[in-house]
């Protein structure tokens, strides 16, 4: 059992893997080949740091399109840099493969690649290993002290809002399962390519008071931002933004609970004061972006106004698992 | 298929692994809770960046002690902070498990908690999901530019020397896999809890000309070195350091073989001017650590000196895989 890994056994990898070299921006010293990578970071700038790993069978179908996985596994980590209003930087990977498929191998390349490129990410580390299927994805992206959209500062009065539109993460998985492979489907397309909200971040500093991404589902997510800024809120769920093509899967009452609590949505959910609404607005329209207002923090804990959205509620969905578990 | 980690299921998790708050000095902005957690890097110096993923089955024995696993999971990473002279800093882990024991996971933490303080690391982010037993760890140190001990330094006429002893690791497993179960037999307890060397590496700043840590075995890592720095060598096998333990266990082929090409040692393998040799000497003796001659660096492509070393050989050697597999 010495230490092995599919670098040598199967040279192919380093071939798909191995970063072009840094544009003098990146902020790379020395790049991918050495035991570290050496950056350097902005002086006087904060580093937003967070990990996810992605495994096979849990947090993605085994069948997805490589591209898609290797897009998704990079998109999940994205958002949570997005959601502090960071400015996406770097990234590790570490990949774990019971097997090396060249065909599967390239495509899941060009997924991770084509938003590392997207969203200014430098790929400058990894490793690839056997084992279970399974990605896991280090994020650091920078931001001036004190920007940081945390989930702490919702105040009693706020607005709740939300980024893009709901339920499209659920929709898509659901017909998935079903058996729809029309890449091309919407839902599908909000599933397999989830779009990490990383401008839409940025934009929103010094607007929104608090900020979270939607990867456990709404109400879980919400749930979060609540506890840490010590306030309560009453939802419209009447007023939620559903994803395109969801109501023509799914029916209404599943729309609208795949919006509530179907989680893997990717969008931002945040608060603000009233007086800086339509500046948000603005700001995100230019990213063709909506931002819908949902619900409104109160200063007495707790959540309101889920009372008749059928079975389920509060306590059902806070039980539900934390996709960014931290440790 | 939703998201699901195992952190609400075994609400115990989220104990183990909240760390405590960080110091003042711990370059933490923002902790652990929120989607990303906030560093400050200190200005002007560079960030060092590795990831290892360690596979159960395949990089440590499934039944190996959950503390050493623990702890294990980190040096790996850690000791590639060493190679590069690199202060370590902050890590993140990415826990991946099949199920949550609370026994294993409080030995796995304490574990990994323990090498964390003792290497002046503060665990900053990671994410528990359930999958097959592995875990991923990113590692973040700091160096100031220009002080890197990279592999692409070394120089004809350079000694090459190695810390401490050669051999632990391929020792100590192969007595695991015949049944020792004495942790403190010194060659489980090289192979089971490898002391990254992190003060080493940034004794030997200024010094070493080159370096690279001891992980897929010396011929292979000195192949790594001597491939960046456009030499070649010749070997004095006969010079080697054996670990504690290692010629009773294997006898004399087999402890050569073992330090040749064992690989898990994660020493420090350097090169530098035979001027430094007895500054770096002194320096490594204040840490308790022998630094020992092994060889030297050749303008002449290639390695020599092992032609009577058995079977295998410079070739059969060279067809080793790598512990840190780069993408």
């Amino acid at each position: 059992m010495p230490s092995e890994s599919l670098h040598s056994e199967f040279g192919l990898i380093a071939r798909f893997f191995t970063p072009p070299p840094p544009g003098p921006d990146a902020g790379v010293a020395l790049g991918v080949g050495d035991d570290c990578t050496l950056l350097a970071p902005a002086a006087g700038w904060q580093l937003a740091v967070s990990v996810d790993t992605s495994v096979a069978g849990i947090h993605y179908p085994e069948d997805a399109p490589a591209d898609a996985i290797g897009h998704r596994a990079l998109a999940v980590s994205l958002s949570d840099l997005a959601a502090m209003g960071a400015r996406s930087r770097w990234c590790l990977m570490a990949l774990t493969l019971a097997e090396a498929d060249e065909v599967w191998l390239e495509d899941f390349s060009r997924g991770f690649r084509a938003l590392c490129e997207s969203s200014g990410t430098a790929l400058v580390g990894g490793d690839v290993t056997r084992g279970a299927n399974a990605i896991g994805v280090t994020v650091m992206g920078e931001l001036l002290p004190g920007t940081a959209l945390t989930r702490h500062g919702g105040r009693q009065g706020d607005l709740i809002a939300v980024t893009g539109a709901l339920g499209g993460g659920a929709g898509g998985l659901a017909l998935w399962q079903q058996g729809e492979r029309d890449l091309n489907h919407p839902l599908l397309t909000r599933y397999l390519r989830p779009q990490p909200r990383l401008m839409a971040g940025e934009a929103l500093v010094g607007l929104a008071s608090a900020a979270i991404d939607v990867s456990d589902g709404l109400v879980a997510d919400l749930g979060h931002l609540l506890e840490c800024s010590g306030v309560g809120a009453t939802l419209e769920p009447a007023s939620l933004p559903l994803a395109e093509g969801l109501l023509d899967a799914l029916g209404e009452a599943g729309a609208r609970q795949a919006a509530l609590t179907g989680g893997d949505d990717y969008e931002l959910l945040l608060t603000l004061s009233p007086a800086c609404l339509d500046e948000a607005r603005t700001r995100l329209a230019v990213l063709g972006l909506p931002l819908t207002v949902i619900g409104r923090l109160e200063a007495d804990r707790g959540l309101r106004g889920l009372e008749n959205q059928g079975d389920g509620g509060w306590q059902h969905f806070h039980g539900r698992s934390s996709r960014g578990g931290s440790p």
